[in-house]
């Protein structure tokens, strides 16, 4: 083997929507940039494939998770891209991973969320709420990309949510995507754990009724707290909602019992932070 | 008191957003039209406040409702309209309703949901999902506004869900409200009523999603089978999804083990009938 064991190797699939290989090829010139032959960034051809709405059918992007998560020669799985699919793989491809998919570093968030709670569920131990390689497409995504990356190779702490404490567990989430877990094989155990919760494009009236639903839930109410981060690009209300998302947080919060810790560094934009699980 | 016992008096007030006093009145003209003085229908000016996105302060909706469902002299309470906000009204309203209430009959649909299932969750018994009087502002809106208050005033069998059997027990929903009202203390009990569905204005994939997130809930696989009634206003999914909402509703029944029955006649529109709780 000689060298070739100290390359760090990268397998992305797309459980949720197709990604474009031009994307994909950007993502591996700026790993060759950033770490030479160091880090090696394989892209699943599943990223590429598309059936309706998602990337490829549901066995293709089940087949192509598990081969990923078990393949002895790859130390990290990187979700791809979120967009919409993952509830529709989480389930059936879990149960099929073995102890080198265990072993691995996952990262993703959005739609991925539905698998980084699955994992968490399942007792994975190196799960992430963090950016993935479509992050490129944003205005100074590459940072984002970078970041994680460094998460991923050498868990660097820079990436790091800067709120979370040395001991602290946290779990972080897109809040629709929360929402739409709570109740399902998928819902992980939040007791004792630090609640981050970021949002995009949702009107303020559902981002009021997420909170109603998230914070009602009596597994839920068994976290450390919740911190909110960024609610992006969220479409005009009419009449206007008046509360901002801090104190639509801050109101369920109080209603609920829940502490309500202040916001996180983390959202659907370039400055989104890395937040393990563990 | 004489002939006034004879009046069947229904109060209207909106748990979510304002409606205009120009529909109150066409309901009011609408109802003299059909019944005459025998019925009457009045909306408590709470219906017509405005705070935010709210038809009032969280309080008055919360006073209002418990203002009409206590008193003696009415037969029924109409949710005038739904919008959003409900759901901070609820869980305060529903302990403080008293026998009066628990006498009286209820109806609406969409956003009132999260009251239907909380009235029902609390042992009510005359409860149905039905048009509301803001559906007078709809293409052909008088028929719903007739068959709900046909329903509401001597239980008019013509304006039932034709697919309801004798002793068949139901229970209707707008997809999105139950999904975000599941895990909550507004949630009913689901064993052995066939659950029916609807919904407005949502993306295909979100539809989708919705269907995971409820099919998947163990208390709701206790539910005797799932009617699909109208997905209407669905915006174009970008790709194509591919999938109709029935297909959808069939996939996810299977996946789940839940019985597909077919579709319901319900939905944001002037056809939609009654589904009464019982």
């Amino acid at each position: 083997m000689g060298s070739s064991e100290k390359v760090f190797r990268i397998g992305s699939c797309a459980p949720g929507t197709r990604m474009s290989p031009d994307l994909a090829r950007r993502a591996q010139a700026l790993t060759q940039k950033a770490y030479g032959g160091k880090v090696e960034l394989v892209f699943h051809p599943q990223c590429f494939r598309r059936a309706g709405h998602f990337a490829g059918e549901d066995h293709e992007r089940i087949d192509a998770l598990v081969e990923l998560a078990n393949d002895p020669k790859l130390d990290a799985v990187w979700f791809a891209r979120g967009g919409y699919g993952a509830c529709r793989v989480a389930e059936f491809a879990i149960p099929h991973l073995d102890a080198h998919a265990r072993a691995k570093r996952w990262m993703g968030y959005s739609d991925a969320g539905f698998l980084l709670a699955g994992l968490c569920g399942a007792g994975f131990e190196n799960v992430a709420h963090g950016p993935m390689p479509v992050d490129l497409f944003r205005e100074d995504g590459e940072e984002a990309f970078l970041r994680g990356l460094a998460w991923l190779v050498k868990q660097d702490r820079a990436a790091l949510e800067p709120s979370l404490k040395p001991g602290e567990k946290a779990l972080a989430f897109n809040l629709t995507i929360l929402s739409q877990l709570l109740g399902t094989p998928l819902e992980p155990d939040f007791s004792g754990r630090v609640l981050m919760l970021e949002d995009v494009g949702e009107y303020m009236y559902r981002i009021d009724r997420y909170f109603f639903h998230v914070t009602s839930n009596a597994a839920v109410k068994r976290c450390a707290g919740i911190r909110l981060g960024r609610c992006s690009a969220v479409p005009k209300n009419d009449p206007d909602f008046v509360l901002t998302e801090e104190e639509v947080a801050r109101f369920w919060c109080e209603r609920s019992g829940i502490p309500y810790l202040g916001r996180a560094d983390i959202g659907h934009d370039s400055a989104n932070r890395v937040a393990p699980f563990t």
